[in-house]
């Protein structure tokens, strides 16, 4: 779709609504700066309950119902405009937390006293996510001031825990059922393509992990003396691990595969249309071949296989030159890449029962697990979405039938029972988690474009 | 044999020295004190040229030619008898330097300041070696105290570096073969039995190390985002690894085993004869069983099989909870104990030849190697050796085929081409390289009585 027909054929209430927004740009700019000033970090317990208070009465300033709700860690803002009763409901989720900003000497300017460069705003929360939250509030604000309504119902959720790992997310939502019955969720977090393309994402990766503890003789001995008696920790882990993952990189534990939904053609189809360049990548990375199983594309890689990485092995001697010792304990750190439909209860029993039964003294330690999601390409307002978001961002997005990566999305897709879109409105380049976190001008104007291009296109049924 | 008649049909000129030592072993202590005020730690470069200079007084004194013999590193001390013509010549080695005191204040008294308590004397070098080749010279001098001159000739090497590995041993016996023409070492250094037997050991077991460096991306990555994509070089490791040895136990790199001579029916027969407890050993090293292939005797397991133990595998993260990457390198260090007749430039080279087989890209690091070292039961002056000890020793001794551990007998053996046997005379619990190290006093003279028998042994042909 060019710029020019998709303008073309654009409703003139949803046209009135961007020329809006485009009339308000500077002041929309001025009022992010103000909101970064504020810190809110949750690894660090810094201004969650202002910050959280703040948001308060921003939303009930632009006209929603407001709540700060309790839970075991930092509350839930949650909003609401419920006033479009044949119309669907949409969730929009994000969070009001941020990453620490430490180096702090490593920032061109202080984290938290947003500074303009080269049309970027810096400030930590720039880009994750405050820049992407406040540009779903504008959306909403810019309708209402407009045409005094917005087209559909929308719930909005900001969180103040995704930074240490959403760890009451799911009970959330679980005990406050009532009050997310929605239609579908749209997440704007994260970076867009490098290329600079919007990107949808329909799914992410689970992940379970673990930690494997192997246990030798009780001290350290001398492998001239005893190597050959005493039994060596490391070679246990050794074993057990090939016996997980071939040379080959299937992994062997046995019913691991069983619960895997394979990909659909359309998923196939979405996938082999993006972008990928395995060359650039291993140039750098300074690798030099992709992983085994070397016969697969890129990107299926990332959206169709689980993995199983090891993460960290130790055991015995690691200083210069040589000590010639059987180790006593070693300890190996592994998580394993979900994909849909696996459960990750289920794998981490497979997991225990491999390795009791093929060494029985090691010990196994469940550590962290999230489910994986997936929402159809073909599920309800796929198009609706796909559509606001080549009107707001100018250009037809890439589509993702899943990312690589692990995001609380099955909190929607699987308690919930939304689909659950995530729309990326930061630039590539973001830098999030990093020194000199920022988000483009450009992308934080056509973010809130592309709000209230959603808001229109749910209107419409797909 | 009993005591009773191992003294009844005891030759009247070696009684006659046993009775001089019995006499003068109040004087051989306090002497056997003095030497040992003066440090010689080789790691530390401390007293080394005293030490020296102080034997070749000594050895003068008691009757030998005696020079110091610079080598690249600490002189060799070598001092010989030789007026007996036909009779042979044996080597007396023994290490003149010691380990560092460290750490000084859990000593009880201070290292350098000799004391006695329960009947055993508490310095550096009291066992190691010190008390030990003194008491070797203490024989030498009884026996030309009281007859005037030696039943066979000798010579006596006191080197300086044992305990920083002799790196020059071996170039100096090339370098002065004309100065070791002899027909067979005798060493006494290291620990009797726990039970308070005496030992002999005929041979050793070699040594290669070797370290494995395996890189994947030039960073750590996130698990999520690239794992499947990005090589895990703690992965390739562990595949490495499970293909030099199996779960069985067995070591599967090619020709790793075609230069093996099997032990003999003397070897196999005497092994069997030495006690050894699998169930004491897994209770004080608290290990459930014995390293695998679980089929071998326990003494066997240390005498007769190589091992392939790792020393030390460390990649990726080592700290609380998870961090969910893709390492960006691993290394495992490893040595290899060799028995008869294995190679270990030969063994290093076929390592390699798999490593590059089987994980072209793992860059492979030689570190150390020694030799292993057999002398056959039944060589010449084997009888001779275990008469004297059990003479000197009043009890039979405890026939090792060979050592676990790595000595550089193949100095003797395979340089010089003599028969190498080891008679620790230090008792089992000397603390040898820690704190407290000491040598009891009826070890000590014990020893200068294996010593006096082994003079007179020789001179009857075996």
């Amino acid at each position: 779709m060019t710029t020019a027909s998709r303008n073309e054929h654009l409703d003139p209430g949803l046209a009135k609504v961007l020329t809006y927004i485009e009339a308000h740009k500077d002041e929309f700019l001025e009022r992010l700066i103000e909101y970064l000033c504020h810190p809110s970090i949750s690894p660090q317990n810094v201004g969650m309950d202002d910050v959280a208070e703040l948001l308060l009465k921003m939303l009930r300033r632009v006209g929603l119902e407001a709540r700060a709700i309790p839970t075991k860690g930092y509350p839930v803002v949650l909003a609401s405009w419920n006033h479009a009763p044949n119309a669907p409901t949409v969730l929009l989720y994000g969070h009001y937390d941020t990453m620490s900003a430490e180096p702090l000497d490593a920032w061109a300017s202080p984290p938290f006293e947003p500074a303009i460069r080269n049309r970027r705003v810096y400030a930590r929360g720039a880009g994750d996510n405050k820049g992407q939250h406040f540009a779903q509030i504008l959306a909403v604000e810019s309708y209402l001031k407009v045409h005094g309504r917005l087209p559909c119902n929308v719930t909005i959720l900001l969180e103040g825990e995704e930074e240490i790992g959403s760890p009451n997310l799911a009970d959330f939502a679980s005990a406050h059922r009532d009050l997310l019955k929605v239609d579908l969720v749209v997440t704007a977090d994260g970076p867009q393509h490098e290329s600079g393309r919007p990107i949808i994402t329909y799914g992410v990766r689970g992940v379970v992990s673990f930690e494997l503890r192997a246990r030798g003789a009780n001290r350290d001995v001398h492998s001239g003396n005893l190597g050959g008696v005493v039994p060596n920790p490391v070679w246990t882990l050794v074993h057990l691990l090939a016996s997980m993952k071939d040379k080959a990189g299937n992994i062997t534990i046995p019913g691991f595969h069983d619960d895997i939904v394979c990909p659909t053609e359309l998923d196939l189809a979405a996938a082999a249309l993006l972008p990928s360049d395995a060359n650039e990548l291993r140039r750098s990375l300074g690798f030099r071949t992709l992983d085994a199983p070397v016969d697969r594309p890129l990107t299926d890689r990332l959206m169709f296989h689980p993995t199983l990485s090891i993460n960290g092995l130790h055991g015995g001697y690691s200083g210069p030159g040589m000590l010639t010792i059987v180790p006593g304990e070693a300890f190996v750190k592994c998580d394993s890449r979900l994909v849909h439909n696996q459960d990750p209860g289920d794998i981490l029993n497979k997991i225990e029962a491999h390795v009791k039964r093929h060494a029985p003294d090691v010990e196994f330690v469940r550590l962290e697990s999230t489910p994986p999601s997936k929402t159809p390409l073909d599920a309800p307002f796929s198009r609706n979405v796909q559509w606001a978001v080549s009107i707001g961002q100018e250009e037809d997005p890439l589509i993702f039938p899943a990312l690589g990566a692990t995001l609380p999305d099955h909190v929607f897709t699987k308690l919930l029972g939304s689909p659950s879109f995530v729309i990326p409105y930061a630039n590539a380049d973001e830098a999030n988690h990093a020194p000199n976190e920022n988000i483009s001008v450009d992308c934080f104007i056509k973010g809130i474009r592309t709000g209230a291009a959603l808001l229109y296109a749910l209107s419409r049924r797909s």
